[in-house]
């Protein structure tokens, strides 16, 4: 098993984090502006011809948690969890980011690893600015967009 | 053991991406303008207040594979490695980036895989563009710097 890490910290505060994370709105505003679903239930992510990702939300806690579970996508994806936990140090929310359980550590995994991380640095733009980078205006990093 | 993993993508050659990766020139102009040390032997990067790292350059295939071991930094980060692999996929030169062998997943490791990605981003735009990000330039993403 192998697991993507990341941690971003904001000045915005852990209300504006976790509406970020758990609201439709917020969602498209910086991870894909084709965020659909049922915020209390299945979550659908989907990015034009690449395809998607449906998250089934499996844990909450208002300012400081969010568990998904990855029922549908890409083969590597299925089953793997997706992670967000806050916490506050001095003047900064803090966020801890895991997608965990991948079984191999494939190509598809590195791609993945760098993606997040500049979907995270716009969900920071977002709540510090009102503006994050969603798709399809999100960052190019390769090849395999 | 756990890795940081990532992966970019540029229309750069592969030459010029394992110069920015080999020469202490072009690694100041990506990572940190504190670069010195000995291309053929100990590279020592250096991040004012924060610190730095010293890495014995272990192997190097001109164009396709660079591995170094950290040798001095901070305790998390002595005895593991980093590698970058460079190969082609069509038009693009795809670079792998593996930080591996950390003992465990701090939060320090979580911090170090996204800082990691803003600087292989850095290192795409100094290949791409000519000017990329490096420290004391380098994107701010949490209260760790």
């Amino acid at each position: 098993m192998a697991d993507i890490l990341h941690r971003i910290g904001t000045k915005a505060s852990p209300e504006a984090v976790y509406s970020a994370l758990t609201t439709i709105k917020d969602l498209g505003a910086w991870w894909t502006t084709d965020t659909t679903g049922d915020e209390d239930g299945v979550l659908m992510f989907r990015f034009g011809e690449v395809g998607g990702f449906d998250m089934k939300v499996l844990e909450r806690d208002p300012g400081k948690h969010v568990l998904w579970e990855v029922t549908d996508g890409p083969a590597e994806w299925v089953g793997t969890t997706v992670s967000f936990d806050i916490s506050q140090e001095d003047e900064w929310t803090v966020l801890l980011f895991a997608h965990a359980g991948w079984r191999d550590p494939v190509e598809f995994m590195y791609h993945c690893s760098t993606k997040w991380a500049t979907f995270l640095m716009s969900l920071k733009s977002f709540v510090e600015t009102g503006s994050g980078q969603p798709h399809p205006h999100d960052v190019q990093i390769s090849n395999w967009h």
